[in-house]
């Protein structure tokens, strides 16, 4: 069973936290190759990364991806993450956990922005 | 003259803010309807919002979108931008300043999320 688990950073303000949850409930509903799609943050909020990564375990997911919500390779996703799931990682050494690239390493994003851009544009 | 200022928070990590100045580049080459395409931080790297709009003027910009390269509506993006966005208009009230929706508004994000995630999944 393959789950994907989207990581925020996690915020004070609950309205961006709620925004992450809404994005994964429309994320589970659409086609793919998932069974179980859950959030969970680097910190500020609930569940944690390893919380969830064990929620994803105890739900029968036997490879797990992790998807960094995060626009650049910061600390958070190049070394708080990895430390993350390697807590994980050490109980459950049969679990395939893979960390998918950040969302700002998609070669796609550029065409999103200039989509979004083009929106704002008044044409005269 | 239409010029597009993708706006970033700034970061300590260099390396962040270069990511930022590559994409704009990258945009800068692609087909679209932008003369002018440039980045700016609200903080912790230059140039500030205030300057970016205003090397966009000089260069010649009557109309400027400013997209928020941001995932949450959070205050940076509420607040922040917009006042910094405002300093420019108060001088500049001829010029035609848009602000854009953030990137975490795109509806096509969860598409590319997905598509991004897959690559990391080992199909056996």
């Amino acid at each position: 069973m393959n789950a994907l688990l989207i990581v925020a950073h996690g915020s004070r303000r609950k309205a961006s936290n709620q925004e992450v949850c809404q994005l994964t409930e429309l994320l589970e509903k659409q086609d793919h190759l998932f069974d179980h799609v859950a959030c969970a943050f680097l910190e500020l909020c609930t569940p944690s990364i390893p919380n969830g990564l064990l929620q994803a375990i105890e739900k029968g997911a036997t490879q797990i991806v992790v998807f960094p919500y995060f626009l650049s390779a910061g600390r958070h996703v190049v070394e708080d993450i990895p430390a993350e799931i390697a807590k994980v990682s050490l109980l459950h050494p049969q679990i395939n956990i893979q960390l998918s690239q950040y969302l700002g390493a998609s070669p796609d994003i550029n065409a999103l922005m200039l989509k979004q851009a083009k929106l704002a544009l008044k044409i005269e």
